[in-house]
């Protein structure tokens, strides 16, 4: 019975994302269950719902819940005190020769117990939650080992049962080289096609599949052995791509129908076109772009041109975009990479959900999930133009107000 | 009785921001009550409290109050139309011809009643209360008439009055030439030296004086006629200076032993020796500096050189900082300005109190208001490293609980 009761929001402007831009109804009306979207459209075209619990939106607006499609969210220690190195003038390479960086995170990763990676994520998923978060994507990465990926998973699964948020995992072993496999990537690369990706493919606790395709990181042709592998698998791959050089990896992706490519700055138009034949989403990343003080953008003109779907994502790592909020991307999106409210907010719904394969949610249309937020502003521009007063009135998951 | 009630904050590590740095103590204790601070030092010297109330602060740390020392907070009207608009391609002229702009803040400014101004501007407060602040600073502006200039400052006061935190005004009526002063900018100044200034002072509604004096503002000249009106009422003087353009106002500003000079971008060597001599803070605007896609950085080295205190602030306003956090003006000074987390701190606490001439504040120091938060961090620089998590755990003003 109780999946069945009926909610019903009324005096509200419904972005819909159906269609292009945000398929705005003005004064529409909502109606949902558990079960999901019943009815999303004008007033005037609203089913009678007698039994339905009426919620009055005082005339703020309501979209789908918000969707952070690229994450880092679970990692063990802190990377503060190499920051403020950093902000005293030691050099990256002589924090990187003290073992900071990444291998400090792999290293506190390590030495973490599920437990332990369980509650430290736990603030930094709040956060994303208290801002209209009802789907984020959790990347492992950080384990870099059979083990301790699987910890990093697990960890990020059960964040998913004990939250009211839906969890996508995404196996990133191909993130950088552990210490044990220093100078031997290749056999690295052995060991997640041979026996890390497989084995915690078979235990269900990988969603897709991404590598660091990076002058830095693992050659495009490394990269291909992880996307073979996750083909065997029949799993979906995604990439980090572009961000610092053009390695091309993003026309590699395409040729694997990528869910996804992230990153992007250094995308050329052939790899824009790669990407828009395949259907792969851009996923771009104002907050590692912020927080690098990065200046070549990526290309946004060609990826509207060949009309590439555009998402946004917090990249939430301890590394370089320690960032918890989906709200301050919308606005960096906006102020940063110049593109419009309306593509910021297709950026963090119907296209993020694109981007994790996602065709259950991201729309306000009848038999999508009941992944609603209710904002408190008269227009969705709001949403990327003024930053911290948390316009989020409520926000339903799974039909469940949380 | 209850005023008398002692407080006693363990087991943290306390920025007292005594001294240079943060005049860090490990393993503090903190003892307070309403009427103030009456320790703050190493547990080993703390005195014997056994009527106090105990609180664990778990490893945390403990910092003065945030000050927020510029922003523009009560003001009516939304510009994220014309955010979207600039966004989807129209020009600044087009809107400027549209009437948009600050024309259109001052016109629904201008419109609302004092009430609405209150109400409009309860959340942006909230927004910053929640992150910390205990003392804020609001500048009028949007008035740009005795009457209307009156009724922002007595929103301002109201809801200094009406909420647990410390409001400062700040009367800037010469921050744009008002419609019916059109080409007439010599005529509003002599409106504002000879009627807004002296009579809002008159009425109790002036803690201090500010002016924009920029190419697209007022001049030196301008300016100068405005600080000695100021000198007239015995009334601190402030200045958005060389925000866009190098304009000397600085240096003039210094010379009337201004308070603090605001934005800076353009300051060169002389303003800044200029300043150093006045002791005037340099309040630096990140939150501006980001939305506008400035390149050009304040001159920190300068500054630093020449022992400016560095303060920081949101500017909150609705058309060049939309942004309600003190907390990302902190990760925005260190990533943008490349502040030193301490440096960043300071700028929050100490270095504004001095920017708004209270030497009440700032700092945790025996005598000192009791003005004080509590944050789950092991170090200070997690206050500008990670944004969106919010590690406020408690907040006193004036000793107590909010
Ligand atoms: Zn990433
Ligand atoms: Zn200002």
């Amino acid at each position: 019975m109780s999946t069945a009761q009926q909610q019903r929001i009324e005096n509200v402007t419904l972005a819909t994302m159906a269609g292009l831009e945000c398929g705005l109804v003005a004064n529409g009306v909502l109606v949902f269950s558990e079960a999901g979207i019943e009815f999303a459209g004008p007033a005037a075209d609203a089913p009678e719902t007698p039994d339905a619990t009426v919620i009055d939106g005082q005339g703020g607006v309501v979209t789908p819940g918000l969707i952070d499609c690229h994450t880092h969210l679970v990692w063990a220690g802190s990377r503060a005190d190499e920051f403020a190195q950093r902000l005293h003038g030691v050099s990256y390479a002589d924090i990187a020769a003290a073992g900071g960086g990444i291998a400090a995170t792999v290293r506190a990763t390590r030495a973490a117990s599920e437990d332990a990676l369980v509650t430290a994520a736990q603030p930094r998923l709040n956060a994303l939650m208290r801002e209209g978060v009802t789907t984020v994507e959790i990347k492992s990465g950080y384990g870099l080992s059979l083990e301790h990926e699987r910890k990093q998973l697990q960890a990020a699964r059960r964040l998913g049962e004990a939250n009211p948020v839906a969890v996508q995992t995404t196996l990133l072993a191909a993130h950088a080289i552990p210490p044990e496999f220093k100078g031997r990537g290749d056999a690295y690369i052995d060991e997640i096609v041979d026996r890390i990706l497989p084995t915690l493919a078979d235990e269900g606790l990988v969603d897709a599949v991404d590598a660091f395709c990076e002058s830095v990181g693992f050659s495009p042709a490394q990269t291909e052995r992880v996307f073979k592998a996750a083909r065997q698998r029949e799993l979906p791959v995604k990439l980090h791509a572009e961000q610092l050089t053009n390695q091309h990896g993003s026309a590699l992706a395409a040729s694997y129908q990528a869910l996804s490519c992230d990153h992007l700055e250094y995308l050329d138009e052939d790899g824009v076109k790669a990407m828009a034949a395949s259907g792969t989403v851009a996923v771009l990343l104002p907050g590692a772009f912020y927080f690098l003080r990065e200046t070549k953008l990526p290309p946004l003109e060609l990826l509207r041109e060949h009309q590439v779907p555009i998402a946004i994502a917090t990249d939430a790592n301890p590394g370089t975009s320690p960032i918890l909020s989906m709200q301050l991307m919308l606005h960096m999106a906006a102020t940063l990479f110049r593109m419009t409210p309306e593509a910021c907010l297709r950026g963090a719904t119907v296209n993020a959900a694109q981007a994790l394969g996602l065709s259950d949610r991201g729309q306000l249309v009848a038999g999508q999930r009941a992944d609603i937020c209710l904002w408190s502003c008269k227009e969705i521009a709001e949403l990327s133009y003024q930053f911290g007063t948390n316009p989020l009135i409520d926000c339903w998951y799974q039909g469940v107000r949380r």
